[in-house]
């Protein structure tokens, strides 16, 4: 049972200078249902006002005032704001009661709002104004513009006023400001001059609402285009634009121009190639689109030009080669096929990338197979070669890295056990403790914030990544082994297609030993890869943090094997779950089967 | 400072029984390295093959003798065999101080080795009988061979001698064994009337050695080609078979033939197409690369044949429905487009497979804009339909199964803190010291046995897959759910692609709005999975565990907290790292830039 003796509270909490959200913050349900109750009881509008300007976004229940069972409710995020919801709650409740009684308070409501309806405040004044009540006791309009200026500043409420392009109310407002008539009186007479939309234009312009203005200007007719695309591209509003114009009419194809223009500093080459295209700029999409390698668009917009054949071969060379600097191959290989119409650079292409199976396909499709011998058997054999000499190196590579972090582990817990003896054991409580609160604090820390920061986290796990040394003795040498090897795991792991294709080709040219050769030191490779897992990366997610007791546990090696785990998660927070992909052993695609039956 | 009282420590643990295997055992290398003097101590062939005899393949000094320090060396593994030094030292050691005298016990080494070596055994047998030593007291052809039969059973050594293919041998073994003359007398006198080669190969088959059988076979010329053939089918000896021909003959393509039939039988047609292509057996290549869809092989070796081009069209037809029933529209596309000459089924396929790139490609390049409108346009309106359903179908399950696993876990929490009242805290270490000690035995376990026996452990997985059920209060359920929820984040992290090439096609035909409306959903539904991750899983692999000690814990909440771990560490084991997948939050691929900067 609630007795909402909401005066007695309030005046209370005046005496004792407590915080008056209070009164909503502790129970917000109750006060939304008795808003009625609440003005009726407080009985003035001096008092609902105070209450409206003490309102803060923040819940007191949490910050100055905790609830001594400690059950502080979860903030709320993203839901309507609790100072917007007090304020209309009051003010709807009481418009019913008596509008003229509260119109001071009902002003407050307007401008305490998380973004102050000040036009809104100002049009009900001006309505005052403009029609007086006549019930006694309501405030005039006089009275209410000076209580509006004590609480807003006259700037901001002159600009607001402008802003609802009432020039009554600008005038009402300018009056009661300290501003010079003989400056703000020739700006207001020039304005009403004016064309409605340009006018209105003016005053967003003048306002700094940009979006506003060039939805007003774009009403001013064809005259005003070229002003319209200049605000478009000093206020960088393309997207705006674009929606304000019909998508046949030039003006839409001068913004899409524009607009690429923009995008194409932006490194956004593609986009930008899209926009010209849509809008029929054939050639500017065109150099767009080859700019940024988007060759299929780039070949299609050529086509509708059309370029004459010779010139479509030759950006398909450019193209090509383009491509053949980012290693795409087979995409190269398309565009020297079929609009440079040289099959021969196509397969040389192919060969290079080692697509194997379609170098076949275009030899045989275009009766090339001289090519078989003089390219395609010899890259064959090279590429076999550079395999093997490429899983020498990163076997040879995990194999150190492997040894290495066995000998820093070791070196490692022997050490921490030698701190132990040599300290005794007589107070570590107050250590453990304080460990593991800052484990406590920074994990909180990390999570709260990975949405929020996440490009400075980025940055941060770059920096981190630096600091990871494989220097011998570096503090997080073992980190960077097990950074270094888990890469070369995923490297490895990544050969399978790779692999498998060129184990087929050889075989299909009877490069049988080769194949055999290859086929076995890879799947070592990977198998003494798969066999060291456990070792590098003891600590799977599940696989059971050493338990700290046991039947064979002494005081010793309990705190030793405690203190390890402290030490573990004490270690440089892990700015994301990201960042401790290494510590996870990283996946093996068992699941491709890429070894040949045929080869034993 | 050892005293090699070799003699003594022989006698000793004869008297008292103990495992002779310890002499090496306990200390290898000075055994090794005093071979000589154990020879010369024991002086007697007798304790010499005793001590041969007993060898085993074991560590006495962990298994039955532990070191009273409890320092047991790593078993090694990989290395050569104990019995087999041991064997192999002292037979060299023997040869060199007197052949003849420790004749005996050089036999009882070959024998006793892990593969024994019965044909040197019965070789060096054969050469005493045919040049008997002059050195008094050197044992006879007559003795030695009575006593390898006191080693070994006679039929092993009755084939081990056929196996020598040394008929004196076999002769020489068959008159001190049971057998009848009658029996073997024949069967050896056939053998001695076949050619050599024959002759090995019919030995090398009564011994069940089909290897070294099919090697004799292939020596005996092309009359026995057949036979080989069958015996390569029935013993499946197809790659040996394949090494013993050269790849320019007959034999060999047959031998392919027959290899490839295999293959096909074992759901292996790729490899069997390669190995008819490669002997020119074009038609079952072809058969063989269409029957698996290796598209690019079958119309290699169709246009070697040369299929007329109308049968090429067809067969790509045929090839094409076979790749858009897998979904690999673009694959088939190129099959219709450049095989079947029909660019307007190529151009379906690529819309059916949302290639629209592709497409718009085809559609330029053969001039075929009208599709565009008739096909292309509506397609992309059904795709951008389709996504959203299925966005939001995968949205709601995240959101019901995010909230469920809310309620379980409370659910379970509560209940664990209720046992914990009920028992009360009066003797808890017994229990935890079990439950900690099957922790460790079990993830021993699921490390040693992870590589042995992975196909094993891949039924397990699947069989602890089923056991997880999404059904209201089963018993893993929070598990199922984290599963489905991992699943789901996947899913939609992988649409990035699809959405992305979506985006851009919708914005090229003007149906801005429509990608807005998309690429926002898209968007949500990512931002939602992502802040979802923490919740979801909060225990990433270095998050940090939740201290067991800290400022504010009280006895209640250390228990707690530290029978939840131990609770989680005790939930079913994970047969393996990959089985604790979805313990680990999903990976998201944030790097992949999806968004449109135009659609705002």
């Amino acid at each position: 049972q609630v007795s909402l003796r909401f005066r007695d509270a309030f005046e209370c909490m005046r005496k004792l200078r407590i915080n008056l959200n209070f009164i909503y913050d502790h129970n917000p349900k109750v006060f939304l249902e008795n808003i009625q109750t609440f003005i009726s009881e407080l009985n003035s509008t001096n008092h609902i006002n105070l209450f409206l300007t003490e309102l803060k976004e923040e819940d007191t229940t949490s910050s100055m005032y905790p609830r001594p069972d400690g059950s502080a409710l979860l903030p709320q995020t993203g839901g309507p704001k609790k100072v917007d919801v007090v304020c209309d709650a009051l003010r709807r409740t009481m418009e019913t009661l008596d509008q003229n009684k509260y119109f001071l308070s009902i002003l407050t409501s307007h401008v305490k709002k998380t973004v102050p309806e000040l036009e809104i405040a100002l049009q009900k004044v001006h309505e005052l104004r403009v029609k007086p009540p006549e019930s006694p006791g309501s405030v005039s309009a006089e009275e209410a513009l000076k209580y509006l200026l004590f609480l807003v500043d006259v700037n901001d409420l002159y600009d607001h006023s402008l802003g609802t392009y009432d020039f009554d109310l600008v005038l009402m407002v300018a009056e009661k400001s300290q501003k010079d008539p003989k400056e703000y009186l020739p700006f207001l007479n020039m304005l009403k001059s004016l064309e409605q939309n340009y006018q209105r234009y003016t005053i967003d312009k003048h306002l700094k609402r940009y979006r506003k203005a060039l939805q007003h200007l774009s009403k001013c007719g064809d005259g005003c285009f070229p002003e319209a695309l200049q605000l478009v591209k000093e206020q960088k509003l393309f997207a705006e634009a674009l929606r304000l114009y019909p998508a046949d009419s030039p003006h839409y194809r001068a913004l899409s121009c524009a607009y690429a223009e923009h995008l194409v500093e932006g490194r956004q080459a593609e986009q930008a190639g899209l926009l010209l295209w849509r809008c029929g700029e054939l050639t500017s999409a065109l150099q767009a689109f080859v700019s940024c390698s988007s060759w299929r668009n780039a070949i299609c917009v050529a086509q509708q030009i059309p370029l004459p054949p010779e010139h479509l071969a030759l950006l398909a060379r450019d193209l090509a080669v383009k491509l053949s600097e980012q290693r795409r191959h087979a995409e190269a290989a398309v565009l020297l096929d079929q609009y440079a119409k040289d099959c021969e650079e196509a397969i040389l292409a192919l060969i290079t990338g080692a697509c194997w199976e379609e170098a076949l396909r275009l030899i045989y499709t275009h009766n090339r197979q001289d090519i078989t011998e003089t390219n395609l058997k010899p890259a064959l054999l090279d590429a076999v070669g550079a395999q093997n000499a490429f899983l020498d190196a990163q076997v040879a590579t995990f194999t150190r890295h492997r040894s290495r972090l066995a000998a820093v582990r070791e070196h490692k817990a022997k050490a921490r056990l030698d701190m132990l003896d040599e300290e005794g054991l007589d107070c570590p409580d107050a250590e453990l403790y304080s460990e593991a609160s800052s484990v406590m604090t920074t994990s909180k820390y990390s999570h709260s914030n990975s949405r929020i920061s996440s490009r400075s986290s980025k940055n941060r796990r770059k920096a981190e990544r630096k600091k990871l040394s494989l220097k011998e003795g570096s503090p997080m040498e073992d980190r960077a082994l097990m950074y270094a090897l888990s890469e070369l795991v995923t490297t490895v792991d990544k050969m399978r297609e790779e692999v498998s294709d060129l184990l087929r080709a050889l075989v299909l040219f009877q490069y049988h030993r080769q194949a055999e050769a290859l086929q076995l030191a890879f799947q070592e490779a990977l198998q003494m890869m798969e066999a060291a897992v456990p070792e590098v990366w003891p600590e799977g997610p599940q696989s059971g943090q050493t338990p700290l007791t046991g039947p064979n546990s002494t005081a010793n090696s309990i705190m030793a094997s405690f203190q390890q785990q402290q030490q573990q998660q004490q270690q440089p927070p892990p700015a994301s779950q990201q960042d401790a992909d290494f510590l996870v052993p990283p996946k093996m695609r068992n699941c491709i089967k890429w070894k040949l039956s045929i080869l034993t």
